[in-house]
């Protein structure tokens, strides 16, 4: 008969087995202890704030939520003010929370839009109002038509000469922007995406301020329709308002438009930006924050599911490794099935990738705006790419393993209160927004293309990242290549993986370049050419990213035991050991799961297939004691979790009756609706004597 | 600048491409005209009823839901009544529900339990208390603490032979039954499994029929503590109350035991049932339903996302194929895009298949009962592993394709009005409910184990299904065996396709088997040895459903062209043709989707891969004109795919439009919060001029 408290002891005795310390493994996911703590301090403020109680979020509708994050919003933009806290402290506050607010898009894009378009003067006059929070803004660009084509946006904003004014105007019905975060009931004014038009001329988008509602009584300007779009897939974004607009030939001072590039004189003269791509850089950043993000998530997922999966039995079965000192009555746990840890613990390494990619990414993104300030962009194109491709393909592996590691948990998993039914509803627009997954890998793709030509003309100068692409200048001998790999340990060196990483980068890359050329090389060919490729662009971005993040975490372990790295990165011996294990694992498992593109054109004999396939399975059995350890080391409090199943007590079963015991519904005896509905119905043939 | 009517336009244009007639695809789908009338006729009983309008649906917390859900249930229970439905209109109006209520258990399993399980007495007094609802029943089998495992229950039932009663006894914490549809709030009865316990002696699960609620005033009785669980998932199952119960020594009489098979005597003597796997039919019954509900979930999903994807335009692209005779000025339907096609095509090739899967996998299943009936147990095995493999992998492709389906949307995806969001919370759980879709791939694995050495033993004997096995006996010959596509029409045959398939089962049954022999065989082996093979078997149950599904589609296809076949399977050669396509394309997505399992044995060599991903990408393109029709054909009106994007005039952003100005939030001008948190933040450093 299970014991209450068997929960408890069977985590407690599974954290008994790791192998390594955790503390010295979470500074080196976080970049070292003063990171931990200011992140556990941050974190630790706002859980001691009653507004950010999350316990009844299972049962507030979408307008009681939206009353909710409102409430959230103003006192995150006072804690924020009290603490002077700055960006990267308004993240982890972001992260402690856990759920979108209307007033995010103020401090992530109508603020940084200000700073980065306005003119000097501009800044002057917003900044300051803004960062007291005396207005309170939103970015106001997708349509109800237009998402991703923003020169097809058919807001205008017309310059009136007479008047020195914009007027903005909805020029048809699906002119009216849509999806705009904030918009919907918080927001006081908007940055609006609008064709500047002079004199009937389109000079295509440009950004204005716009006010939106009054600061006196908060209603609408005349001239503008504004409301919220309506609830969200799976409850996502349930805080947040996301707002439509519909401007009627509104007015608007010149001087709102912002022009630190664009410029239009008193007199109508437009003036034109210097370059082009400067505007690059914010979408870099957004794009690499998101891998963090994806770090930050997969790892919380799996801390809920790691842990309870430790403290849900099921089944006596001998393979009972980890009980075998406990009670040998008791059920199996079912993390000790080989089916789920061959599910879960590639997650849990993906996890370590992430983080790893996600301080990388960012490092890059520093160096590129860095380079920017003094007039450097040789980098911008690869940085660019990089961040679309791994913005792709890792926010992709984010959402389905947030699902794979609620399904995971059984039954109890389809439970809202795991937590991570809220993460994947937050997790999964993700996979759309900031460039949809599929057309971002385009960037990839013919970033490559450029690359391969670079290669066959001055291959000295090819990047690092697309260095593979020269072992397939020769095509017939690259053709011949074959895997190195010829004992089954082999699989673990890391060159060997790396290889085949690189491989079939390098044939992908060369076919798509082949069939590009077919159809008459990329400049020459018309979009209908470029569509047509579309789907190899995805397989080799993707392709890419994975090689990346292969590489990547492979470096950040041999940073981590290099004696010249900074003593944030390092880690101790125990550390370093599990960690080789999670980036083999992370390597042969990203293998297995294309093994395809590895095995199709025959880099891959048969028997290495089969012993790849018995390698990953040990890796994961070689994990089964360090995993409770691993996901303790990801350091996410329970406020944070919000989950009856993921507790670090493990205490699970008496988390989830209590949660069900305060659920509104539970607070009656006979539900409502008895007299209504139920009773008639009983009663419909008469009583009956039981 | 986008036109109002366009969206209308677009899809009106579209629909005049169709190659065949529509309705006569509708009569192949459902199996005969007079199915298709029926299936309208219910579904249009529903949606004249005030009670089940889903307007609002997307705006309702769990409590509010699960009030509407006894209103709905308590309608549903008079129109069945008032019409005397049958089983299969029953589920049609449910269909049309489009939603999980308090009362399905009761039509679902409280009745179908008593009427398989109770005696003759027995079924005379409860079922007709129960078809005219003068009882409400649901069914409580999971608990706290164990779903998989029945025979660690926790629940006891303890003969007391004082009063000729049974105590029913949750006897630990764990014990508390969990996820009981219906028991939360609405039912007055339980068809309760417990252990049966006579003078300390544990006879294993057995059920029993337990009064939980007053019949006068809906009170539990005293000695049962009940209630709501809490949220699920997503929003999902959200008018659903799943219940918890606890039992403190509650007597029920003796007769409340259902005793058709197993007997207690009023002297307390136990009898035990004669055949031990005569419930398997039920739950053979079950999963055979949810693979004719995938088809009907994803060619709802597919219709929605073609619909969106034909009136939604983006980007200017010479691609325009479908547009040229159209204005050029527009931008380029999204539908037009080969990435797009490529992800959306096969899903609707896979809603055929499941169509015809749905269909097979009944047959079969009344088949087995006409046996059983006889005492023919000879099909029992072969049925149940192959309605367990089909359940496990056409419930992942629907949940899956659903959220693909949604994705493809962009942006607007992420909206609740989509249909979508609802429809995979609806979906998802079904991965884990009626045997998790992992651990259920075992049920295939053994069967298929039993059939290798039958083949090596009397191969004669060997079923249809798993005749494949025969290809591998002589395992050298088999291991030299290549595919015999010579040139890329060769792929268009059914023969090779369905060999492709047959040579991946064969080689995967046979590694199984000769791992669990190399374990010790698998009735010696211990279940450590069976858990450590279970990564495999999963592997080998998803390519045995994926061989019966390709098989099945195209016998289904053969069937609907055959003179000698009955009239209602029968479909016009325009029909066929289009067919024929979806096939090939389902065959062959299928393949390239797993391609590894063929190329990794080398039975595809290097030019076959390519010229397979050339294939599929030719068939893609090949059904462009027709998949409006083809989307058509599925004949779901409005009312169920309750969708703003997916209605069938097309008219897309108007009804997104109108949604979103319906929803709650908006019928005010200045949000709720203003004053109290909004107001406060914006006047703290005092007022502003603007």
């Amino acid at each position: 008969m299970a014991d209450l408290s068997q929960n408890k002891k069977d985590l407690a005795h599974a954290r008994t087995k790791t192998s390594f310390d955790i503390t010295d493994m979470t500074n080196y996911l976080y970049g070292g202890v003063d990171n931990v703590e200011q992140r556990r301090y941050i974190i630790d403020l706002i859980a001691r704030e009653p507004v950010f109680n999350k316990d009844d979020w299972g049962w507030l509708n979408h307008t009681d939520a939206v009353k909710r994050g409102i409430a959230m919003s103003a006192r995150l933009a006072e804690i924020k003010m009290e603490h002077e806290l700055n960006d990267l402290d308004f993240a982890t506050m972001v992260e402690a929370i856990d759920d979108t607010l209307p007033i995010l898009l103020h401090n992530g894009a109508f603020i940084p839009v200000i700073n980065s378009q306005g003119t000097d003067e501009q800044i002057e006059k917003w900044i300051p109002l803004a960062e007291n929070y005396q207005i309170i803004g939103c970015y106001a660009q997708t349509e109800l038509g237009h998402g991703s084509n923003l020169s097809r946006l058919e807001t205008t904003a017309t310059f009136v000469k007479e008047t020195d004014e914009w007027e903005i105007n909805s020029t048809s019905f699906t002119a009216a922007k849509w999806w705009i975060g904030g918009l919907g009931a918080m927001c006081t004014h908007a940055v609006v995406q609008a064709k500047l038009i002079i004199d009937g001329t389109d000079h295509g988008a440009h950004v204005f301020v716009v006010p939106i509602r009054s600061l006196e009584d908060h209603k609408p300007f005349p001239g503008i329709q504004v409301g919220d779009i309506g609830p969200k897939a799976y409850g996502g974004f349930n805080k947040m308002e996301n707002g439509f607009a519909r401007f009627d030939k509104y007015r608007v001072p010149r001087e709102n438009m912002l022009m630190r590039f664009s410029k239009v004189s008193r007199e109508g003269i437009y003036t034109k930006p210097p370059h082009a791509k400067l505007s690059y850089g914010s979408m870099v950043l957004l794009r690499s924050v998101l891998i963090r993000q994806m770090a930050l998530y997969l790892s919380r997922a799996t801390t809920i599911s790691t842990r309870y999966l430790t403290v849900r039995r099921q089944f006596n079965n001998p393979t009972n490794r980890n009980d075998a000192d406990l009670n040998p009555g008791l059920e199996t746990q079912v993390i000790n099935y080989p089916m789920v840890q061959n599910r879960l613990f590639p997650m849990i390494a993906q996890s370590y990738a992430l983080f790893a990619a996600g301080s990388q990414m960012m490092e890059m993104y520093i160096n590129l705006m860095t380079g920017l300030t003094s007039g450097n962009l040789d980098s911008l194109a690869e940085v660019h790419a990089m961040s679309s491709s791994l913005k792709s393909y890792c926010t992709t592996i984010g959402a389905a393993g947030a699902e794979d590691c609620r399904k995971l948990m059984g039954g109890h998993g389809y439970s809202y209160f795991t937590g991570l039914a809220h993460m994947f509803a937050s997790i999964v627009p993700s996979n759309t927004y900031e460039g949809d997954n599929y057309v971002l890998t385009q960037q990839m793709a013919r970033y490559l293309l450029k690359e391969v030509k670079t290669a066959r003309t001055t291959p000295e100068k090819v990047t690092p990242f697309s260095r593979y692409l020269l072992l397939a200048l020769n095509r017939d001998s690259f053709s011949r290549t074959t895997c190195s790999v010829a004992r089954p340990e082999d699989w673990l060196k890391p060159e060997i993986q790396l290889a085949a990483f690189e491989h079939r980068c390098a044939r992908l890359a060369m076919e798509l370049s082949d069939a590009v050329e077919a159809g008459g090389g990329l400049e020459s060919s018309s979009s209908k050419t470029w569509s047509d490729h579309n789907i190899e662009c995805y397989r080799v971005s993707h392709a890419h990213a994975q090689y990346v993040l292969v590489l990547w975490f492979i470096q950040s372990i041999r940073a981590a035991q290099d004696p010249e790295s900074d003593e944030s990165r390092r880690a101790q011996p125990e550390s370093i050991k599990v960690l080789e294990k999670l980036s083999n694992l992370h390597a042969l498992h990203t293998i297995q799961t294309n093994l395809a593109d590895f095995a199709e054109d025959a880099y891959f004999s048969p028997s290495q297939c089969l012993s790849l396939r018995a390698q990953v399975k040990s890796l994961v059995a070689s994990l089964a004691d360090d995993v409770v350890g691993l996901v303790d080391a990801f350091d996410h409090p329970d406020f944070l979790l919000s989950s009856a199943l993921g507790a670090s007590d493990g205490d699970a079963y008496k988390r989830l009756w209590d949660k069900a015991q305060s659920e509104p519904l539970n607070q009656r005896e006979v539900c409502d609706g008895y007299q209504e509905y139920i009773r008639p119905l009983l009663k419909k043939h008469g009583d009956i004597k039981m």
